[in-house]
């Protein structure tokens, strides 16, 4: 048997998860830890960099979060499932590392400036913002991960990590970072219930625990084609929502008669939804089946992650060992 | 009895420390500890904030530094002795602080733009390097400390740890840190055997460990005010480094006959050393004896910078705690 590859990726803790976390990430790694030795962590520290005024309840929000991930299907039997910020070695990390990191690298970040307008409502003219590749590249260099499954937008990023594991590993003349490799992930992009990305904060969600009714209730409340105004209009799937969930949710057969009845006004938007509702249940159902037990043992959720927490840690603290020797502080 | 304020003061590890850290600052903290409950650590981060490309040793100098530091007089009885980096938690919130810190602030700090300049040789447009008052912050706040006895040259940057500790209690309506004053400290400079700063890096220390043979041949062999070129000029006492040491090292008495002398060529620059070699060396001679002690005693150094280090950590964690409750992390 060879070794796994060890990859590792992170999600910011925002609470109970929707499903376009379920479908833009968490299937993904679901899929990966059957391939890879993974290391999947709840980004706490990241999420503090944009969110640092108005932190909420972090930990709470962690432990919907976990709950999610478990619910869903990720198995810490296969994966290490860990808290960023209970492994102190990462920030230690990022300290190092800001020692060795150019400023032009960090201000040249083609995300650093999108998102300084994108996010313009609030304040991210701030030190830590502008680290935040820094504390990226300690993420995933402190496990010495081979791999980082990312989006197209995130890949300069792990340019910037690799640039970094690179510098540390000429200058201190040792090879103690391997240079981490992206894994380009395409994943489908669920539009909300209104047709723009799904997203708390536009309250467009439907969330992977959401109830049974409330589940049907949003879905009939959907926005459809907007041109459909009366049952006889035929309508145009490829600018409906709905018809985005169903080619998700929905099989081949059911999406091509969808896509014919919508077209030639053969089937209502109630019907068409009412087939939808089905099948997200039906694939949301055992989520929600596993969700209600976990709910029942937080216990056993906490020792998830203390267990994930005291393996990454220890992954951690030997390549800290190395880290220390190769600058001469040990 | 009323409790002792609390105060907090680093020094780089630079090694073996000269005559210059003795007077400008050793000799000051072993005067606080006797009124404050001191916090003094080993600035290890710090120095690879400069550093970072040529760290050498920064463990071995640390010993051969914490060594003097008890030599000369600190007493780990009074006072909490340390190693920045062997408490983690340092590093944790300075990555918090960051988060909060605008990025103007630290663009603006005086020191930082001086320093690029001066340092020149150096690549210091690192992220780290404009990092450093925050991580300057960081040590300070993580102890509460109500004072830090500083350089006028420093004062900017404990305005800024103000700044930024106020910053905090404020964004998390908790009083979290005490708004800690800089202790105005004014200390006697004394030149190198050049007449310039005393440094390393130009080559002309005394070191508090110099042995004795070698202290009087680097004093022989002192510059002297150049005007004086004979035995039978006249010199001037005032532009002599010879004579900055006198005011340090000789009785007042001697200060005054040596000054006279000088002026009148009374003296020669043979004599005047020889009455400042003697000087010195009575005053090194009994750290010089609690070195050789110290130097066989590795283990009892060893124990009383772990014993310091699990004080200090107890503390930061406390702060740490209250941290994480007040950011919604714990
Ligand atoms: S029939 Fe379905 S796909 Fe067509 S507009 Fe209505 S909801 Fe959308
Ligand atoms: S006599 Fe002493 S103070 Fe005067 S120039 Fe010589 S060394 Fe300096």
């Amino acid at each position: 048997m060879t070794e796994r590859k060890r990859i590792l990726s992170g999600m910011r803790p925002t609470g109970r998860l929707h499903l376009g976390n379920l479908h833009g990430a968490l299937d993904n790694w679901i899929q990966l830890q059957q391939q890879y030795e993974c290391f999947f962590f709840v980004a706490d520290w990241h999420a503090l960099t944009t969110e640092y005024a108005t932190p909420g309840q972090i930990r709470e929000n962690t432990w919907e979060m976990v709950i999610d991930w478990l619910a869903a299907g990720l198995d810490p039997a296969q994966s290490t499932l860990f808290i960023q910020s209970d492994i102190k070695e990462h920030a230690e990390l990022h300290l190092l590392l800001s020692m060795i990191t150019p400023l032009p690298w960090l201000e040249r970040t083609p995300t650093y400036k999108e998102q300084l307008q994108q996010l313009d409502q609030k304040d991210l003219s701030t030190y830590g913002f502008l680290g935040y590749p820094v504390l990226q590249a300690a993420d995933i260099v402190i496990y010495r991960a081979h791999g980082v499954p990312v989006g197209k937008d995130q890949l300069p990023h792990v340019e910037l990590t690799r640039e970094i594991a690179r510098r540390f590993n000429f200058m201190y003349e040792r090879e103690v970072f391997p240079i981490p490799d992206a894994l380009l992930t395409e994943v489908p992009v669920l539009p909300g219930l209104d047709g723009r990305k799904m997203s708390k904060s536009y309250g467009n969600c439907i969330f992977i625990s959401e109830p049974e009714e409330s589940v049907k209730d949003k879905i009939s409340k959907m926005m459809t084609d907007p041109q459909r105004i009366r049952r006889n209009d035929p309508g145009d799937p490829e600018v409906c929502p709905v018809f985005a969930y169903h080619k998700l949710y929905s099989s081949p057969g059911q999406v091509a008669d969808v896509a014919r009845g919508c077209r030639t006004a053969g089937i209502g938007c109630v019907e068409c939804k009412q087939i939808l509702m089905h099948n997200v249940l039906s694939r949301l159902g055992p989520i929600h089946e596993r969700r209600l037990k976990l709910e029942r043992e937080t216990d056993r959720v906490r020792e998830v992650v203390l267990t994930g927490n005291a393996a990454a840690r220890k992954e951690a603290a030997l390549t800290m060992a190395e880290v220390r020797k190769a600058v001469g502080m040990s």
